[in-house]
């Protein structure tokens, strides 16, 4: 045991995919870091645990002479932090880190993101986290630029203790180094997407649909995710648990069921 | 095709569950119903998308005479939703109803509930929606009470037209019909799951875990869904899919980031 920071790194691409090797590169030199990632792909998984299932949990050798210790899970990435601050880690850790997504998180996408679900379950747990994600799908994306933000970032949050329960999406522009202009701390656009279902016709005469769709922005008012990762901007956007609508109580209270 | 409401129901429990027929049961006299529901059960799939796969959708006959049409299909509630509004109405519903749960959605559980995930989908694409939820985890759980409650709401729902985008979390005390005292617009209890996994060795001598946990409610400042359905009071909680933590980021910009 030493005083140095405990760091969890986790993702939603699985322990094999680069981002995360990018991303325990990042933070290797900042505490005794513990990987406990997932076994498989999760995208898409939103804030999904399993209950149905038992989980596994396997001891991997692919961070040797990097990290603590490296895990994989048969379960998605809440699952992972969940595992890993009951079962794995000593103590609490000081930091959970998720990613580096090979794929944007930024505006309404957060929604779906396992990438930041494993950030939102540590953020429940009380502990700093923060989801990585690189706005480019492609798994052989180059990493270097990120990394670095990464490693800024995670830094910047340990050295000023950043409060227990604060949770951030970071996004970062797929740009090299010098021509990221810094970081913002900034608030989710209004965004959504416009799905389009494809039909096709299997061998056996019945259909089926692919998803695909259409980000649409729907937000002008400036200081967004978006607007930042448009202009060259690391976007970083802090989120909370608490989905209440609290402007919508009133209304509802006194215009809709106001007679039940 | 009618002046009716087009009403759209699903769940996250799958389409033979008691709830959803209850739910059916509970708005089929406001309006022209849709079923689109997962054809297997989906909790804990939280805002899971599937993107890896195609989806398939199947008419079933289960609420033939009932509703204009059902569906089941292969994806998650999320998923149901999409596809439903993209393919299967031929116009925007005026109302989405998910559910009934059979189990809790209050305060946190809202994060990883996917009867919430399919009412967030809809408050996304500009549906008004809501999840109901029963405070009982049995599937053989006895559904009045809870259909009257369900009826009541989606009707004021529909008759005040509530505004495009709201989402309604409705959770539902297991009681008698008399024994609930009304419904109590409310926000979302700060609580959370302490967890614990049950550690098991397998006939091959390979450790499993099951996931168990202790609710905590860390909530004492009144006016919360928990404290409303301790109460007998079924709870109402707006829902917004705006996960900024406004008041994070000038702390942020100024003391955790200022330097980078």
């Amino acid at each position: 045991m030493s005083n140095k920071p405990i760091i969890l790194v986790t993702n939603d691409d699985g322990i094999t995919a680069n981002g995360i090797a990018a991303l325990v590169d990042a933070v290797k030199d900042l505490g005794d870091v513990t990987v406990v990632a997932p076994d498989s792909p999760q995208s898409g998984m939103g804030h999904a645990i399993t209950i149905a299932e038992p989980l596994r949990l396997e001891r991997v050798s692919i961070f040797d002479g990097i990290v603590h210790a490296a895990y994989s899970c048969s379960g998605t990435p809440a699952d992972c932090v969940k595992l890993a601050v009951s079962r794995v880690l000593y103590r609490k850790p000081d930091l959970v880190v998720s990613g580096i997504n090979h794929g944007s998180n930024s505006s309404i996408n957060v929604i779906y993101s396992g990438t930041m679900s494993a950030a939102v379950e540590a953020g429940i747990e009380g502990i700093p986290s923060i989801g990585f994600s690189l706005l480019n799908y492609s798994h052989a994306a180059e990493m270097d630029a990120a990394r670095n933000i990464a490693h800024k970032i995670a830094k910047s949050a340990l050295e000023n203790k950043m409060r227990i329960g604060t949770i951030l999406n970071v996004n970062i522009p797929y740009l090299h180094d010098q021509e990221i202009k810094g970081i913002k701390v900034c608030r989710q656009a209004k965004a959504k997407w416009v799905e389009e279902f494809e039909e096709r016709t299997d061998p056996h005469n019945r259909k089926y649909y692919w998803l695909t769709g259409k980000f649409v922005n729907m937000d002008n008012e400036g200081n967004t995710d978006e607007e930042a990762l448009a202009n060259g901007y690391v976007s970083v956007v802090p989120i909370q648990t608490d989905l209440t609508a609290y402007n919508s109580i009133d209304y509802l209270t006194n215009e809709v069921f106001n007679e039940i």
